[in-house]
């Protein structure tokens, strides 16, 4: 639920409310949070003994059960120093809250200690409908959103990951203390943030928490406002079926087509006649009481007439006929059924009420459904082709081990078009849709087990149950799938009418890649990163670090991989262990030092270029290596190829290779390459983008270990 | 020179120094600069005589001659409130001073007015070796290096400059005043950027400059530091000769190859071969002692034996023979040539005296050479090769009217292949490699006035002559010729050793970032931008701003694309003018809103898509439209394309298209487009990314034209 609309919700039905600053003070008090010491005052006399006892200069604060905003209806007044200011202030505070708000009742005057100068940050939290509670560090208090300098994770935290949050933080050097000003105590952080892990375990109702500005020195942490949002609803626990039957739906030994036609430009014809070109292995049904025979399969009028079992019954008939459909799989005790009819959800209204009645029908029969409105499955490996689309028109299928999941049709299937025809080849390729029943979730779950597949991918637009979610990413994890994720839909950020800075700043996209983050998901930023990522996790060994050993043969090709290695944070070191050897072997106009530059002599001298690959691969200072070609023509080219694929296959180390250039001169080493499914990038950006989420993914990987 | 060797020539030269706190002060004040009032004191009793004329709080600092550092020596004292107090760090700095260096010797001490708290900026300036004096603000005042919030121009400035400035800082809204507090006073800003436009026409010799910080609140600014490093020596002027004679290198009705070979495996051979491969149209003379005649032409020993003119030689002979042919080419009155040999510069120590003696034959016959090392130029439409190199074996080459020219060789030989598979087509190709004489500059400035050039693509390393890059610019800007640079070498930033901030953020890459963006020249990020960029320029008409209309079949491209938009400030307003039409047009599960969803129905209704797009296009409110396609496949993706070519044609507004997918699956499709020359990419980045760039160049147009 949207934070405007829960603050409609607030008059009304009182289920969501913010807590005066007064009661949030007290409440996060309890947990050990370090709050500026302050006395609810009823009356003026009161608060001049408060702030007495407190000691000036003090702050204060008019407590109004309905202004929120305090700075804006004037009625916080800082630095007060003495008992005739306070007075004064007294007098304003009152009069201003009149003027903001006539009818406002005041519950009295929040009398506070006024922190010391010092670094200010903003804690925050917030409790995302999907992933529950986060916690935010920002910089720089109450202009946080200006300077866009905080980290987010999942709460709860420990320690270590509050250390990292805050190195994460560009203003870090400032929190460690810069050019002679001191820093901030860190264990103070560290305290505030196990404070908050309590607090929302204890208080789930909490929806967002502001504490903001929290002041630092080298010393201790000051909470100089608390805002507290509470929201009583409670979140529907989702619950979970049993996945077994999507076996059958992804292996079936038996397919029956409901809506199968000899009309191969109606789609019911499309999808039978690709399950019967690409020579699907098992039983093929066709049903269409109008026909005696399709594509040389006898027809059947009806599902319930099919003679032997059906394990996967594949639905594709006008929308109001689905019902009937999922009725005789009923009857018929089929477990797994495909929807590839449109008209459901997808266009809302009407729609929603027919997925609603397919779904109920689904879990009477206990029946798994993909779709409505799915294009289907593909397995490759299996012959299997359970769908249809432009993309199943390519002459060239390859087989492959990327799973690959998608919520947006159009999009998956323009992927997998375009990364065959890159000769990528994919385990399965999944079209969830609508997901009714089955999610992209429980197919992530679905693949961390299927042997066919060693890499998970997926085009995400959201997700519904984040339970599910990390149980699904934690299984690929231990089976060692990478998961990879592109996740669309975040420029819905900021576009929302939000409550507080944390709300601001951590917006859909935010809390996501927090919970990708921490449950060991890869989330990429471009469409083509599920493929080009995809592909070298299957082949490639992780990088142990970011030092990385570049080779090329050209000076400009040294210059643009080193200026993206720098954008992306990978580190070219020195080489010590290793320059004597390669000065060796490079021509004396080359460069030894990382990037190396061969130079164009490798067209004369291809096994100097092996051998100081080799050299390069084993120095132990290097994580991992690059190689960029520029237009390398064959003969040439393949014996390059064959010296690239023999040093990888001797080492344990990723070698990720670039050729700018074009293919046509090339056409043997390109085929080395592909016979190899070694994959070979087509520009420097590509090349150092894949190295950087190798050594992102390793990062990843390694930190679910500990 | 970089900052470091300027820093050590400090004291042995005296050419390069730093002015005393109060000298800098005083020079700048001089400017009308606002310098905190100061005095400078000889001793105590003078010091606290000044501090009550200036009233207190003031600031003392300690002025040493060979003191740079003054806060890491401990000679700079803060806050001080009364007589007592200042002489207690009179003391203190003196004796500090003596710790820190106890041959240094003392001027006076600073006694400074304590400016009052305000928002700190920074401004800089630092002269580059190549643009002259560049202007830096920035944000955080000593925080800068870590806030990286600053924006840098060329100087002079002009007040709109100042402005844009301003506005271009991530802190802007802290500047304008934010939540309440108060913001800094704008015209004082540009006062101090008049100031320091006047004071380094004045005063050229300033190398550096920091004023740092700047404490501004709504009423005035206050400089309370003031650093500026002096560097005496002259910058030497390049002096330009008449680019005359280059018509005939790039036109040349009479070639003559010294080094043609019979032999195709040396590099000889292969000019040759690719000039006669490829038709030239004019007389070809090889010249070559030992052989009769090459590829059916007459071959002549020596090139003055040749019997008519030759306009062009090309000299592609071992390096040591270089010399001799330019004297022949001195004698026969040959006035281009092109060098393709290596071991010149290149290879350091004797290459380089090699090349000047070339280069001093070349002045001495007022011949102008390409090259050394040069891989050469190509002219496909005039059919001219006169050049060598892996891409040259590509059987597609295509003319067009992308002028193309690389400082590396290797990466603009891999370009040019790319883009000729990609069916791009090229003017001219060239490889300026050494620039012994004739420079990348030169050739922006040929090709300006090429009538074959519509858009002028540049792979650059760097430059040597500012003024002449700002001439060939404005030649290319007048004659509507965009011209499109990537800069490579930016990773060089920060890995010198610098003296002051402004010389820490304002690395070679944003200087030339700053000088590119003032004389109207398009800096890409990517090398595949070279390409991507430079098509659509040719093509597509600019859009006036930066609201864009977007098209898709799909939910899931939608989405994508705006993510993407968002990323690179590409707005999709909300359709008022036509969003009625639309809605009647599309299918009711489709999106009639900005970005608009036409869905798969464009398949079954292929007028309603072209209804859609003509209506979008003509949206008054709309600047430009992008329409992203996923796999559609013939006959369908025909019909679309017609449709997308027919409404380009008929309405003046950019129309970028993307179509993800395989392209085997729409061989008629694609044939169209590519018959019209018009680009349509491979990924929702790409489209995207070129409409970002369209937006960018029309915007760096206009400022050309105010």
């Amino acid at each position: 639920m949207s934070e405007s609309s829960l603050l409609n919700k607030q008059n009304t039905e009182k289920e969501t409310y913010f807590l005066m600053e007064h009661e949030g003070a007290d409440l996060i008090s309890k947990f050990k949070l370090p709050v500026a010491a302050s006395k609810l005052a009823k009356d003026e006399t009161d608060a001049v003994l408060s702030a007495n006892s407190i000691g000036y200069p003090v702050v204060l604060k008019g407590m109004f059960k309905d202004i929120v905003h305090k700075t804006e209806a004037g009625i916080v007044k800082l630095a007060i120093e003495n008992d005739l200011q306070l007075k004064e202030a007294y007098t304003e505070i009152i009069e201003n809250a009149k003027k903001y708000d006539p009818l406002a009742v005041m519950t009295g005057v929040l009398v506070q200690e006024m922190a010391d100068k010092g670094i200010e940050l903003i804690f925050g939290v917030k409790r995302d409908p999907i992933f529950g509670h986060q916690l935010i560090i920002g910089f720089g208090g109450t202009l946080v959103e200006i300077m866009k300098d905080f980290s987010v994770r999942m709460l709860p935290v420990n320690e270590t990951e509050v250390e990292e949050m805050v190195k994460e933080l560009k203003s870090y050097p400032i929190l460690k203390g810069y050019r002679g000003q001191s820093g901030i105590n860190l264990s103070e952080v560290k305290r505030i943030c196990m404070g908050l892990n309590k607090l929302v375990q204890e208080k789930p109702e909490i929806a967002e928490l502001d504490l903001n500005p929290v002041i630092f020195n080298e010393e201790k942490a000051t909470i100089c406002d608390v805002r507290i949002l509470i929201d009583e609803q409670k979140v529907e626990q989702n619950q979970s079926r049993s996945l077994e039957a999507v076996e059958k739906m992804i292996n079936p030994q038996s397919v029956a087509v409901i809506g199968a036609s000899t009309n191969e430009n109606k789609n019911g014809g499309r999808l039978f006649r690709y399950l019967v070109e690409n020579k699907y292995p098992g039983k093929l049904y066709p049903i269409n009481p109008g026909a005696k025979d399709i594509k040389g399969y006898k027809a059947y009028p009806n599902l319930i007439d099919v003679p032997g079992d059906v394990d996967l019954a594949c639905i594709i008939v006008s929308s109001d006929r689905v019902p009937g459909v999922m009725r005789d799989c009923i009857t018929k005790g089929v477990k797994a059924a495909i929807i590839y009819s449109s008209g459901f959800a997808e266009i809302g209204g009407e729609g929603e009420k027919l997925q609603e009645e397919v779904l109920a029908l689904a879990k009477e029969g206990n029946i798994r459904v993909l779709g409505p409105n799915s294009i289907g499955i593909a397995s490759p490996e299996k012959q299997i082709y359970t769908a249809f689309g432009a993309a199943l028109e390519s002459k060239v299928k390859v087989p492959g081990n990327i799973g690959f999941i998608s919520q947006s049709g159009a999009m998956g299937s323009a992927l997998l078009s375009k990364a065959w025809e890159q000769r990528v080849g994919f385990s399965r390729w999944i079209s969830v849709a609508n997901e009714a029943d089955l999610s992209a979730t429980d197919f992530i779950e679905v693949l961390a087990e299927d042997e066919l597949t060693n890499v998970i991918s997926v085009f995400m637009e959201g997700l519904k149950d984040a339970a599910a979610f990390e149980r699904a990413s934690k299984k690929a994890l231990e089976n060692e799938k990478p998961l990879l994720i592109y996740k669309t839909g975040r420029s819905d950020v900021g576009k929302r009418a939000v409550q507080s800075h944390t709300g601001t700043i951590a917006g859909d996209d935010t809390v996501y890649s927090a919970a990708f983050d921490k449950w060991g998901a890869l989330q990429v930023n471009h469409l083509e990163d599920l493929i080009d990522v995809s592909v070298a996790l299957d082949v490639q060994p992780l990088p142990n670090g970011n030092k990385i050993g570049v080779m090329t043969a050209s000076g400009g090709a040294c210059s643009v991989i080193a200026d993206l290695c720098s954008e992306k944070d990978l580190d070219l070191p020195e080489l010590t262990e290793t320059s004597d050897k390669i000065l060796e072997l490079i021509p004396p106009f080359g460069s030894a030092q990382n990037p190396i530059d061969v130079t164009a002599e490798i067209i004369a001298q291809p096994e100097m270029f092996k051998e100081v690959l080799e050299t390069l691969t084993q120095d132990p200072d290097i994580d991992g290596v690059i190689v960029m070609l520029t237009t390398n023509a064959d003969p040439g080219a393949s014996v390059i190829a064959k010296a690239i694929l023999d040093v990888f296959k001797r080492n344990e180390k990723p070698i990720v290779v670039g050729r700018l250039g074009a293919t046509a001169i090339a056409p043997q080493a390109m085929e080395l390459y592909s016979n190899h499914h070694f994959p070979v990038y087509s520009t420097p950006e590509k090349v150092v983008n894949v190295m950087h989420y190798l050594v992102r993914y390793n990062k990843l990987f390694k930190k679910q270990q500990r």
